[in-house]
């Protein structure tokens, strides 16, 4: 059996919790390919060139990680791609909930494609892009959120 | 005692989900009110007279159930109609936080009427019409969550 | 439609969680039957005979309230008096997953009977018979809990 | 050890449940901040003067509370302060969750501040600035949720 | 890479769930190892070898699932066999708060073995071992729950 | 104001999880008691003395905690003391469950007395005492939960 993964999301921009979701899947998976959505409709902080190219530096060195982006549903690109199985991280209780509501609808979609849950560190359970975005406007130090090229490019980007 | 009982919702549109639990309630209250909701500031996919139409078009059959619209709170319309009952369904932990509180409130506004809580099918208990019309802007198939005429409206509003 | 509902559970003892909900069922159907569970299994603090008498005592004065016992499934007590739905009260996160557990297992077992959640007073929705029993064994004043009478049994039977 | 503790907060407006837990803090510390956040970024409906005036009535008589204003970081204005504890209210669930996550960011930015938690009465535990803008937008009455001169504010605003 | 995995439980008795969940992982992983927890401490209704037996008959015809039995530490069963990864189903809320709290104790004690969570169908996400045993006491129709020789069993020797 | 609190448990036994909640509380109060239940009705692993005697041990070199042992009623204990407030740490969302409702039990018993809730670092956010003891009993490691002092005692008494 071939065990190639993806690991749809945004990574808008990327955490060091998805760096940690990424290691913990390349130990255990042949291969992770890690999808960033490009979705017309949702508006990102950064565009998906930038969030591929941050994602890269941030995983150098993991040999079996490859970045792609993908548009449309998760499901066609993983069908399109003969992958079988969807990586989600799993942080806390309302992740859970809208986590387990997409895994069905997936389901529902493409009964032969599985999703299943990794767990990042505890380190990182409480991050959110969101609540990173957040605290980067308000000038916080970042330092163990994201890498450093990261937060030079969130606060170039917020004009702090 | 005169068991008619309200359902109020924004339909928009209308979800296999929706027609379980108008189902189910049909089976146990003498009259079950669909209400509409025709609320000018929050924005619908859907104007009010195509949601009413498609609901009235996926509940086909049921004689104690009628579909209407109202606007402002439900409780006023209740209180109108003399209607004793609100029916909520219940579908994720998330939403057992929210309807909790709109509960409490709508107690809190008029003591007498209350809310009681009705479980749609787990074959449904995942579905949001947020979720449906995320879907169908990426033109999934979406027959085992909507009948085929919202599909097809779904897609021609979103332009798939 | 004759509309009587069956409101099961251990009530050991009764509090006035129990009451509040109780009184408002008899206000939106029109009769209520309170079934108190002879469980030779499960071990209680009061008898069934006192449970039911405590409860008796509790409710004095609501017309369209009965207590019955009952031992087995719910559902087959229910199916054998035609009673349509099963009402059961919504406290707590735990209780929501507990209860939600066991509504879509009656469902599984006799799909023509229904649960319909109703809320108690936020006064009582932290209230549970076996929070206190511990604080009645601790001889804490429970006259917000209970009624004087199961508190003065209460206390007695634990030898406070 | 000086007790100076701060209650972060938009209070857009202030309601009875803010009032609430302003009380329960002022009885255990020596002194409580409450700190009203302008934020650029996040529309109010109020402006922060009048956000603050609506506070300062509302608390009026309690000797150790002090209205404030604040931008940027709670933890920066903590510091600048030398204020150890911010206080939060936990209302429900999902409140838990989103105070948790805020609460940790937090810590990792300044390990010496701490947050802690207060519960409101119960008779509040489900009050929300959001749900109470929806409920005046009706025009509900809102006596129960807000003082009457935030009432008759909110209306007018909202031009009901 | 070599992808056995291990599916620890105490499987007292197998239900559809399990064998939903069992038959999901046989699809995705080359060899999927149900371990059933021999636990001196913990008393069953099933000896371990019936809970093995049934089991075997339960997953009868999928090639690549092995049943063992374990004592002690499930770590140190995957460690000595050179398993990587722990295999668990999410079911409901609940569930995830614990089994998250053993998978971070797990990690703990051994950094390298990931626990991965899989979810079973909808239609069993309900179910618990627990709640059949005790609708098997009351004799309630187990038809859709286990396999009819579990329910066969279960009822013997609960002497329905 | 005087600023005593008491963080009241059963301690059985102590881990690095509760050491981590009482350093927080002993920076931001003058005092902590440390507060160790004797309920004659619940069984514990170690006695009193011993619980008492290890988390001594434990906090060792902090000045400003003090152990106690209590029996009956914490709020009973803390009247008697003139403690005004109760500390209790939250670590996952089943805790704030039990933890609100035991809250709210109590300030149903005594108004005058406040819980305040604090938070464990994230990386003793999962720890529990049962947990700990069913390791022990397994001869897991268990050097990152618990002093070594206590897992010698707990291996002892468990003979494992």
């Amino acid at each position: 059996m071939s065990h190639s993964v993806v690991y749809p999301g945004s990574f808008d921009p990327v955490t060091y919790g998805h760096v940690d979701l990424i290691k913990r899947a390349a130990q255990i998976y042949d291969e992770v390919v890690v999808a960033v959505a490009i979705n017309t409709h949702k508006k990102t902080l950064f565009d998906s060139e930038e969030r591929v190219d941050l994602l890269k530096r941030s995983i150098e060195g993991i040999a079996n990680v490859r970045i792609e982006v993908f548009s449309g549903l998760i499901i066609a690109y993983a069908r399109k791609n003969s992958i079988k199985v969807l990586i989600r991280g799993l942080r806390m209780i309302s992740d859970f909930e809208y986590e387990l509501q997409m895994a069905l609808t997936n389901r529902r979609l493409d009964e032969t494609i599985e999703t299943v849950f990794l767990m990042p560190s505890e380190r990182y359970s409480f991050l959110s892009s969101t609540l990173i975005k957040e605290a980067a406007a308000l000038d916080a130090d970042l330092s163990s959120f994201v890498p450093d090229f990261v937060e030079k490019r969130l606060k170039e980007l917020l004009k702090v």
